[in-house]
């Protein structure tokens, strides 16, 4: 036996009791006569004592031992005199009698401590030191957690967990696979999903009524900072539901999430339709945190000898509130450059500073008087100390320009605070997006979306127009700006899915030889279904008020999808290469 | 709202309710002034009632409908007449008010019942209606209920489940990996896991203490009759934790599963070891159910002028109990043959029939008498009204073989009930195993399982017979006959983790290449560790008294690793396989 208690587990009560404890040496104090040991594990931090007086030879062992040293200690529990108050086990101390070194360590490339000195780098290396830190396991924790009671709560609720297979076929839609070559099967290919979609559109076909996985997905992308090629999906599915009830099922598995992990009681979460979340916040994911949504300016601006907004398309501001004194000339130059940046990509920025003594100062005097800009300041609920910062061009593109500058002023004014959670769903999703580049029409959310029932007479019309107007049963959760989740009703008609292909551009043939098997099952009494699909990783990054998945991922990719710490992806030998029936073909770069 | 209520669910208290259901039409019954429907979902089966007086139209229309339609009924709960007390809604009907039809249905390739007439490649390509059949229903249910109590039981004792990377690192060692070609690092590829072992160990150097997780694992095997290319473990890994502490862990783990699903409650497993499973029963995992187990006989018929024996290195035989009066000597040619086919390999089979009339008739009267005989019959607690059947030969084949007789002798005799469950842990497996084909030794667990500590000095002796003879911290759960899970104690040291790769032929260069991560965080104090990994698939079926897995599985492949439902794998296109730096290579077959 390893240990008779944990190294969080010793209490007041314990003492005079002989225990056995096992863990790492966390940090080890030799105050001469005596020696001081912090023995960590998962569980806590207990500390040991080492008396010269008492046992010399131990004690000496005692100050040989390095940090992260795994060492097994028998001896018997003691109150401290100097109690620490913050630990679970500051109250006792053990009086060590038998010491072993169960392994030793060389010195960590990093320190194992909250505030590491080690890089991103060096940590994804020796990820398995990095996972010792307190902060990064407590991460991973959390998700197990949040896993346990997406479980519960969902089964609870009639819903079955079923696997659905990894090994799949390649589609071309949508995102790039990764593909398996099949070596029973020469020059054939198997793909790993990148959502479990049509599988459990067939469960709901075989009548499972309620399906549900937490499974892993996989998208062959380019990666940025924030993506990695395998994530985890909680995937859910439903029959004969309406919307409304999608929602309402949902929402109680946010509520009960935010209850049970972080305690806190969330109200009903509001609805907003896409248009309106364009039209305020410039955005299908508004950040709801804090207001400063969007006013359009077009019907005051025009015809006053500003060229930049008699060609806009659309004139379109925000009120920043309070902070006309704090921000300088200096500042808002520094802001207009901030819009500027290609990543943005404004041409630039008018503002209108609404002095705290009554005056006025804006970029645009020369063609605006202040009773101008007063009119604006007015339909913008805008009052002296405020800033207004005005975008104009293409619609579309300036409502998402003004929509990051929205946030960045929310976050430089603290009006996204991490402990403040604001879900909402935004619902009446487009039908389908319009590609620039493949001059086509994509599926917003994916071909298997149903259109509303309104909108279905108008689905063959075929003028750009009224494609694009066509909306679609579908959803998004949003928490403070981040998309939770998403889903919509699904098609159950083969004619209706068979006219979608058709409108997404599909031949009949090209539609079934990759989605034959559905369209099939369609045929044999499919049920209305709908469901959702909720990005686990970055459900825990935000229920902890963090950004990076990668920190709630026990060992993710980097950037080039590759572990750097096995050294993943590799080559692998000609007679397995061989037997795939394949062979290397290595352009030059 | 597609329903009030689902099929399952109304009860006497309800008459007089107006109600909607949604369902599939099961059956239906014309019965002139009357049309009877039972609407079914997962929740049950609801009987609909159309009269034809009380309205014509709506009788009409309700006749029409075909089997498997989707239909959504509105209607008012009343009494039946003739009440089904098999049917938890048996008491009731609904008389139905309207009718909508939600979706038609094709008449289905084969009846939606339990002895559906479907065969299996028929079932498995429209898988999607196979799984409307209530027992394949009702087995993926079970599945989803005993994933919910493992986490439920394993996150009550401290483990935490750690999602681990499904694109990992090909390895040569153990199995076929399937691999996935990386766009991103052309030449390269990643490897599916055949299991994370790797993984979870470096779990325990970070200190995660308790792990678990249920996951997908990969083989790319020839398959067999009950394998797949993809299946799930109960995956487990525990620090500081000696065998016995693991096993009473996961004993417990069992008994929980058979108490909270089956309400079975199963006494202390019996623990076995490897040398008497294989001297007793001819198996590492006896199926131990019933007795018949082995009785060495070498001393007895050796020098009595039977050649066959004589010359054999083992003589062993087990008694079948009361079968001489009903196993004619036809019965025992066919026995005879049974073993003789090549799957078994016997060359024959000698036995003798103790007959309740006190006779004795046997194949080797020739060379032993009666007497020498009835000593046989008297050291295998034989009595009159036994056949003593003996095999002979080199001793581990022979054992085998008469494994294989026991086993279907046991069968034969009714003595292996489907609702009989007998779990043993079978211990102290050989650490190694030599392959006669590639003439090496390979692990027989796996290369970081530990030997025994009394084992450890010899392990570089060298000579053939003391590597055979070393024994490892290796234990299986084997019930009725079925391995469940294996696992051992694994090296935590670096020095031992190189020896035994070399034990198995690695040079250090290839150690270090393909493992040279693990054995580098063995330096930074790696705890003492262990575990073991279920077959969730397998411990599913075992559970239920079957054999066959695929019947636990949602959508499980062919022996030729096909999904006939999907059609995959299937061919990729020329752009896709040159973004993979990849071109085909087919041989002429």
């Amino acid at each position: 036996m390893y240990r008779s208690h944990d190294c969080g587990a010793l209490r007041m009560e314990h003492i005079g009791r002989e225990v056995t404890l096992s863990g790492w040496v966390d940090t080890s104090r030799d105050l001469g006569g005596t020696t001081f040991i912090d023995l960590r594990d998962r569980y806590g931090i207990t500390q040991l004592v080492f008396d010269m007086e008492a046992n010399a030879e131990l004690c000496e062992q005692a100050r040989k031992l390095g940090r992260e040293y795994v060492v097994q200690a028998i001896g018997v529990v003691r109150e401290r005199y100097n109690k620490n108050p913050n630990r679970a086990t500051g109250d006792i101390e053990i009086d060590v009698r038998s010491l072993q070194v169960l392994n030793a360590s060389k010195t960590p490339p990093f320190t194992i401590e909250e505030d590491t000195d080690g890089g991103e780098d060096l940590r994804m290396k020796y990820r398995y030191l990095d996972l010792r830190r307190e902060n990064v396991q407590s991460n991973i924790i959390f998700r197990h957690r949040l896993g346990l009671e997406t479980r519960k709560y969902l089964s609870d609720h009639a819903f079955i967990e079923v696997e659905t297979p990894v090994l799949i076929k390649s589609t071309p839609e949508g995102a790039r696979d990764f593909v398996v070559p099949s070596r029973m099967n020469p020059g054939q290919f198997y793909a790993l999903p990148q959502s479990p979609q049509t599988f459990k559109q067939l469960l709901m076909v075989s009548g499972f009524d309620r399906y549900f996985q937490i499974v892993k997905c996989f998208r062959d992308e380019d990666l940025r900072a924030d993506r990695q090629p395998e994530f985890t999906q909680i995937d859910c599915e439903m029959s004969f539901v309406t919307q409304d009830e999608i929602l309402a099922t949902f929402e109680g598995l946010t509520k009960h999430l935010f209850k049970s992990i972080k305690g806190i009681d969330l109200p009903d979460f509001p609805r907003m339709n896409y248009d309106e979340a364009m039209s305020k916040y410039g955005s299908d994911k508004p950040d709801t945190r804090f207001d400063m949504t969007f006013v359009e300016l077009n019907d005051l601006v025009k015809d006053k000898g500003f060229n930049v907004f008699d060609q806009a398309e659309l004139v379109v501001g925000i009120c920043a509130k309070g902070i006309a004194d704090a921000y300088s000339n200096k500042d808002l130059k520094a802001l207009t450059e901030w819009v500027q940046r290609p990543q943005i990509g404004a041409k630039g920025l008018v503002y209108a500073k609404l002095n705290t003594d009554g005056s006025i100062k804006s970029t645009v005097g020369k063609f605006y008087t202040d009773e101008d800009i007063r009119q604006w300041a007015e339909l913008m609920n805008a009052e002296d100390g405020d800033i207004l910062f005005i975008l104009s061009g293409e619609a579309e593109k300036t409502r998402k320009q003004l929509g990051e500058l929205r946030l960045e002023l929310g976050s430089r004014l603290g009006l996204r605070k991490a402990d403040d959670f604001k879900p909402l769903w935004v619902v009446d999703f487009p039908l389908l997006e319009w590609d620039e580049d493949t001059e086509r029409f994509y599926a917003m959310h994916h071909p298997f979306t149903s259109p509303k029932k309104a909108d279905i007479s108008r689905m063959l019309d075929g003028d750009h127009e009224t494609m694009k107007s066509l909306r679609a049963d579908a959803y998004d959760l949003v928490i403070n700006g981040v998309e939770i989740g998403g889903g919509s009703i699904r098609i159950h008609d083969r004619a209706l899915q068979a006219k979608n292909f058709k409108l997404l551009g599909f031949t009949p043939e090209e539609a079934e030889e990759q989605f034959g098997f559905l369209m099939g099952a369609f045929e044999y009494g499919a049920p209305p279904h709908g469901g959702i699909a909720f990005g686990f990783d970055r459900l825990c990054a935000v229920l902890n008020g963090q950004n990076s998945i990668r920190d709630f991922i026990a060992f993710p990719k980097n950037n080039m999808g590759r572990d750097v710490m096995i050294d993943a992806p590799g080559r692998i030998d000609d007679v397995q290469l061989s037997e795939l029936s394949l062979r290397l073909d290595i352009k030059d770069q």
